[in-house]
């Protein structure tokens, strides 16, 4: 933390009107550039590489294969959509020779040329291609923090299939999986629910995943009996809950936040590009497709607002930016000498370990830090604790104390 | 392979001039989206994210810590530093209430401003940031593919100090190792010179890596004798060697391409954004900077114009996508079961291993693919060789044809 510049701050910034943004902004984690425009300090960039590294392991075990595509889009390929002249918010840049491009919100235009070039038989397909990759969109709105960006990370998965729609609903069904395993990962899995959406003009349904809370900005209407939800925009349109029948009476309105959306495009983007594949029997088809979306610095904030309390940030443990925070009490030199050698040992193991080895920090000050920061496991290294031959472990999300010798701690983690 | 929607060409596309994107699309490692606008295709992101880790391993032993900032930025910012007018290639965007932003080409406007929050002290220096982030150039000349980007992958590191000119010269030496190690473990350390280039207007030099090859937009003026250069925008000041004080008339006129640069920025930017810090005597001072790029996907081209020859690509190990790429040549159930255990053994190893499984491919084009393709080691699995219980092992950059038996393969990588 000595070599670590960036400073946590008592007061949360005047600017700042989400829970979310206001103790990242306080604990060092992001700063933000202008509305729904935030840089990633080293503490928020480790939680948001432990996120990828979660949709990304995800992603691999469905057999999808990651690519990057980029953020300047030719006018032509939204042309072609016709969604150059309807997204209101679309950010557009002109180049000096009079060149118009998109900057990416969503990457239909993009990927779907570029699968043209591989795709032509039955045999090509299914496929499916990831990114992890920074969009663009003109938010009016953006007041929420990282719930709502200008520019915000996010994976969108494609997927190509035949006209088979039992295989493409198969197939579907998968990623329902993946996305649940995802968002139990980073910790939300308890309060996240499958959301009954609308599916256009071409589905009966498009799926999101909304995660129950009161800083969210949508509306679900949850069923307790089988934990599924339906959104807004179609709970006047059905009678039942989808899942398991249940009378729309009995469904509960709650606020959420959608963390994932998932959208069978059937052959809307296909027929646009003319993406077809020669089936079996010959014939030339149009190919289906499905995409799925999960903003990562959305899914970030959404984290904090559901483990956040009055001391700070507490992060489930496969997204914290470390897993033990090592909270020096003391300068002596008996003291330094046992919390650098705590240090380097759980290095050495492999443990991701934050440690306060700041000088002229007074004890209340650290203390304080180390809840508002909110790594998982706190270890207190004090005079009184290295005289007794054990230390003080502090669980940040229960708050129990307990006493461990170093043994035991290096034992736990190794 | 057979997973991999992506397929080899025979033809370099017309639209691709320069022997790294012709050679890289026809591989499917990329694919053109624009002029300068690239999409990194599954196997062409590997080897970015080798690039990555490289540098960024390079970057943490030099101790500083990675952010990541945005690519949307106020107009306010580059006001600031007289840039907003001046800088010919920025991109500029406004959205709907009027506001303007540039997309970033570098980001010495965000970073300056940023650091200001953190430091205030002479107890806070010296402190480095760096990232690994997309930057935007309107570049108007963008016909050497991957070496000249619009919209392209860099690593930005910015240092900070106080007045203390030494120190802040042992600290730019300490890059330079850096740079050196990150260009030899890319492959063309042996081909990449430094050279002195330009300080503009308030440093004596700055420092470009140049790599020298025929395809270079550059041209430098080296020094056999100790192996620096001068660049051709100062070579005219010049009469001898800043190396090693050789007369000028000694240097060799060559072509190159700038894979990175390092510059001492003074006090320009902490000028502009009034970064000060409180030094020992109490008095307010001028952060001192210096700032250190290298262009990931530029990096990537460079090694292709290096080591590429009339059969395609040819990877260093450690940027190679995969290390080694077995190919089945037949298909009988033998042949099959040899190749997809040796696969499966070896990925067992942690070896990154390419498997051409497919079926209905020629043998003739499956040695063509894995010469275009360029893994360092190819394993060839015939029924001849199954037979003989041995495997075919060529070296790519070589052409160097060795038998193995099963264990030394898996010892070899063990």
């Amino acid at each position: 933390m000595s070599e670590l510049r960036t400073r946590t701050r008592k007061e949360t910034p005047k600017d700042e009107q989400s829970l979310n943004a206001g103790l990242l902004v306080r604990a060092g984690y992001v700063d933000k550039l202008s509305a729904g425009v935030y840089s990633y300090l080293p503490l928020g960039l480790r939680v948001l590489k432990n996120i990828e590294t979660i949709i990304r392991e995800e992603m691999n075990a469905l057999g999808a294969h990651e690519l990057l595509l980029p953020a300047l889009h030719p006018k032509e390929n939204w042309e072609k959509t016709g969604r150059w002249g309807t997204m209101d918010d679309l950010y557009k840049v002109t180049d000096t020779s009079g060149r118009e491009f998109a900057l990416g919100p969503t990457h239909e235009e993009i990927i779907v040329p570029l699968v043209q070039k591989f795709i032509s038989s039955y045999k090509d397909l299914p496929t499916a291609l990831y990114q992890i990759q920074d969009k663009f969109r003109m938010e009016l709105r953006a007041k929420s923090g990282l719930l709502r960006g200008r520019e915000f990370r996010m994976k969108d998965l494609y997927s190509f299939h035949t006209d088979d729609e039992k295989a493409f609903s198969l197939y579907y069904d998968r990623v329902k999986e993946a996305y649940k395993n995802i968002f139990r990962r980073a910790g939300i899995g308890e309060v996240t629910h499958l959301t009954f959406a609308s599916g256009g003009s071409f589905s009966e349904y498009s799926h999101e995943f909304q995660t129950i809370t009161d800083a969210g900005e949508d509306t679900i209407y949850l069923c307790d009996a089988c934990g599924v939800a339906i959104n807004d925009e179609i709970i006047a349109t059905q009678t039942k809950c989808p899942g398991c029948g249940a009378d729309k009476q009995s469904l509960r309105k709650v606020r959420s936040i959608e963390v994932g959306n998932i959208f069978p495009l059937k052959t809307k983007f296909s027929e646009a590009f003319g993406l077809s594949y020669k089936d079996r029997d010959g014939s030339d088809k149009l190919v289906r497709m499905g995409c799925y979306g999960i903003g990562l610095g959305r899914l970030m904030g959404t984290i904090v607002e559901i483990h956040a309390d009055e001391k700070g940030l507490s992060w489930p443990s496969e997204v914290a930016p470390f897993s033990t925070h090592i909270v020096r009490i003391g300068d002596t030199l008996h003291v330094r000498q046992e919390a650098d050698s705590l240090y380097t040992e759980l290095s050495h193991r492999n443990e991701d370990v934050f440690y306060d080895d700041r000088d002229d920090v007074s004890a209340g000050a650290k203390f304080a830090d180390s809840e508002l920061i909110g790594v998982p496991r706190v270890v207190i290294v004090s005079e009184k604790n290295v005289a007794k031959g054990e230390y003080e472990v502090k669980e940040r999300a229960t708050g129990t104390v307990s006493f461990a010798k170093k043994e035991d701690l290096l034992r736990a983690t190794g």
